[in-house]
């Protein structure tokens, strides 16, 4: 009698695992128990099919169910769900799609049961006006209630988004796009809480500029539904009527099987796995967004639920445990190994691209660990060829070894640098390495000199010594700054009368040689440019010329007129 | 007095060097010889200009001259050509605008001087018909040159491109853009040299698509121009008419006077540097398309004619030569050096993209160097979010260690999968480290699982011995392969009929295992698919029923399909 390995979960993680088991192992009996109708969907591409982007629903479905039978031999059970593990007797109990309980007994189990939505405690949050958008039959009832209230009369309903995570701000955009008035809530004072607030902000600006309205720093505190009306009321006494709402308020580990099995959890809440995937029990793996990773620029456990590495870990945790079952040593050369994850994750929010990868500010900040910052920006491709469009990047280091730690972006062509730099982090590469990237260019790809390099030269000559910089954000809350401070402000002096810089004096970088007697002497300066670029020769110009205390505004007048926006 | 830094050339290294030297040198005397008329304008840009995608001349100019001396201080002497570098002296010879000679002293010298066309010595091509895409002035020529032959009745004249290369494949695109009949020849027997034959291939299948002539292997070899009409006779007796034609057929590094000078040239016939950009005369820096570098994969020299690494070196040579002359000792920490470049590179043709980084299996072969090879076809965003369009990617590892040495690509999106190989390249990682990237992931703008992190699953499976690959260049000329050799593929039914594989026994994937006594013992097998992700399953559910010898067709029967079509 064949090894049975038990799969719990079939979309992401789950579905990897059995491809990898049954491509390491064909002698293993393979056993998919899926609570949902369908195996293997596109979840990243379920508010698409909101919108109307996605025009077919079997577009949402990445594989026929009937291949995980013919193709892979994987008893697939949907519509069932996985009630206990008995690990003990090493088996599982069940109730079937017709309801009915079952058991069976497994010599591997793989848990990839995802995430369960966080619902805050509201009253009326459970009114059927209310959705989630986490499965098919989700945005089958999405679909349905958008037809019957446009049906009814509304043509431009209005629609209520709970939090500005990443299904939020894609719904959002998506309901938008179909002529929606489309408000958003979010409890945090900043949508897309993985980015630092600055870089998360240009969605905000986004969405309200394509028609809709963002509420931050405020949440939904009860859900009034009367004569087949819904009116949300916020904290701020705000009073919402809507004809739906998405819920995306974030999710948290699927644990609660686990839980009740006793197996161990990690401080992230989610569970706790070695480097193979296994949990505490040897007979069990983890993967997927119900797991943990550790997070490669600090070494830490993490919990990031996010469709590649749960992907990733779950082909090593099928890996796995099919070796194990064919009778593989602890450390047999097939064996994969997860080592570490960068977070890497964007969302593209009307024509705004925002994302990141590795560390953020923020998090360093919880950390307390110490971290140099660099912004440029630039035009996404060479700015003489049609189409350039400018994108903002924020480049996270260690000042002491110059280790890229993380990086984040707006704007347009962002995904590329992101990729850059989540390979930069991977390699260990530091600022310095950045300097000498050989990136593709040619005028419709790039930039002869790109920005993700730019940032490395602005990181190594601050690590050099010779080109210090000061964050906007530092500059616009007066951190580092005093009385005596200068602000000279290089650009020229008609880019200055046509948007002044309040309490800066005006030298024009081209002017600034002639006029190096109008520089206060023995004052620390801050020079700024409209993008950093001239006030850096400006900063060098004035350094060799005797001013010691010189530093750069990073990101320069263009960022620091968004921070002034974005605070209001 | 201050010391004098002179630079010959002002485009793309001597203006960076012209630069970089300031910021690091106030005291310095700058001065900059360009023998053309228009410094730092965007080369890259000149054929997009001929073919009007970039409209404004003034868009070439990516700096205005009046800057070099507003901003940087820096005596630019235009249209004054550098005739003797006198060491012994260290002083230059030149011509100024006015043809009046001159001498001028140095105290560090960076030649910037780039390249020279490389004009094959055939009669008649020094004809008035016949231009170069290399300045500002050729460009002029050239669209002036079309108007007048547009005018004069020709409203889709027959242009003939002589090379290639990069030059010669985006004037080819931009004049087929302008309504122009457009024939390009190469000597060789592909387009776009840097790139191994079927990965550049595509571009020469776009160009025809597009309405232009390609044809390869075959030169011209007399030009007759006679009754204001120009025929070419190309070395196979073909006779092509033109109404005129670019010269694309490479270029040489300019080492004129390097050479007259005494200065050390490397095998590459490029000016020999080392790390710091110097040159065998310590007091001269070489920076650019005229100077050697070292080849990241290989550790050899090399001379790559490309933007970014020439404002790179120039980068460098002008920091070192400015400090330098501040006194600054050898290993100043305030030094920059180049290590090493990865020569990659990218090209757009018709709609089809090629590209690549790091080292081919053509380069491998000339040097001898053991390398494995990948190939990995996909969508170049979730296949079911509209618009996903395909993409191959070929990647080049080492078998002993999985060290990643190149990467090359075509298709839609490959600009940001051969950064993130550079990247790799530079990071030193192995295919299995490929196999745990982050790259950055939401439906429109890449893959849960990524063709680029795919080629590492592929090259570290192959290496960990389970999923042995057949490159299809090896299939189509029976390379490895013998009598016994067994084809199987294993696409539906349907789709083998449809379009079958010659000598193949067709075994559906999906019907493999219920029909594996069909399958011939003891003998050779290849498995293929349509893409290559069907047939690496059923390699390894084969491998597992005892079948010893498996290999997959890399690229599957999609791979093929264009290989036979190059074939003719």
């Amino acid at each position: 009698m064949s090894e049975r390995l038990i799969i719990v979960g079939g979309v992401a993680a789950g579905a990897s695992a059995a491809a990898k088991a049954r491509r390491m192992n064909e002698a293993l009996e393979i056993v998919i128990f899926e609570a949902g109708p369908y195996p293997s969907f596109a979840n990243c591409g379920l508010p698409y099919y909101v919108g109307g982007e996605i025009t077919e629903r079997e577009q949402l479905f990445v594989v026929d169910p009937a291949l995980f039978g013919n193709r892979l031999a994987v008893d697939l059970r949907l519509n069932t769900r996985v009630t206990g593990i008995d690990r003990a007797n090493s088996q599982v109990t069940f109730t079937d799609a017709e309801g009915v309980p079952g058991t069976l007994g497994y010599d591997r189990l793989v848990l990839a049961t995802g995430t369960e939505p966080l619902v805050p405690p509201v009253p009326g949050i459970d009114g059927d006006t209310i959705f989630t958008c986490r499965t098919v039959p989700d945005v089958d009832a999405i679909s349905a209630r958008l037809t019957s209230v446009t049906e009814g009369g509304a043509d431009r309903p209005e629609i209520l988004i709970i939090g500005g995570g990443f299904i939020g701000l894609e719904c959002a955009e998506q309901l938008i796009g179909r002529g929606c008035r489309v408000t958003l809530v979010e409890l945090a004072p900043q949508v897309m809480g993985p980015l630092d607030p600055e870089m998360a902000w240009p969605l905000e600006e986004a969405l309200t500029a394509a028609g809709g309205t963002v509420i931050t720093g405020d949440a939904v505190q009860a859900i009034e539904h009367s004569d087949g009306r819904s009116v949300a009321i916020l904290g701020s006494g705000r009073k919402l009527p809507f004809a739906f709402a998405v819920l995306g308020t974030g999710v948290r580990p699927n644990v609660a099987l686990a839980r009740a099995a006793g197996l161990e959890l990690g401080t992230t809440g989610a569970l706790r796995v070695d480097s193979q995937q296994r949990t505490s029990d040897p007979a069990i793996y983890a993967a997927g967004d119900n797991a943990e990773a550790v997070f490669l620029p600090t070494g830490t456990p993490v919990n990031i639920p996010l469709a590649w590495p749960a992907n990733k870990q779950g082909r090593v945790a099928g890996c796995n445990a099919a070796l194990d079952l064919a009778g593989a040593p602890a450390d047999d050369p097939l064996r994969l190994r997860s080592t570490a994850i960068n977070g890497t994750s964007i969302v593209r929010v009307c024509g705004m691209n925002a994302g990141g990868t590795g560390l953020t500010e923020k998090q360093a900040t919880q950390l307390g660990r110490t971290v140099a910052v660099v912004y440029l920006g630039g035009p996404h491709h060479a700015s003489y060829y049609p189409g350039a469009k400018p994108m903002m990047i924020k480049l996270i280091y260690d000042p002491a070894d110059g280790l890229v730690l993380g990086a984040q972006a707006y704007g347009e062509g962002i995904d590329k640098r992101l990729d850059v730099f989540s390979v930069a982090i991977r390699g260990g590469l530091t600022v310095e390495d950045l300097e000498e990237l050989d990136l593709t260019y040619a005028p419709p790809f790039g930039n002869a000199k790109d920005a993700a390099v730019l940032a490395g030269f602005a990181g190594a000559n601050a690590r050099r010594g010779i080109a210090p910089g000061l964050a906007p954000m530092d500059y616009l809350e007066g951190r580092g700054l005093d009385d005596a401070t200068v602000v000279l402000d290089v650009r020229s002096a008609r880019e200055f009368d046509e948007d002044p810089l309040e309490g800066a004096k005006n030298i024009p970088v081209d002017e600034l040689r002639q006029r190096l007697d109008e520089v206060p002497k023995g004052r620390p300066l801050v020079v700024v440019c409209a993008s950093g670029q001239r006030s850096h020769l400006a900063q060098q110009l004035l350094r060799h010329h005797g001013f010691q205390d010189v530093r750069n505004l990073y990101g320069g007048y263009r960022l620091l007129s968004q921070l002034h926006r974005m605070a209001g």
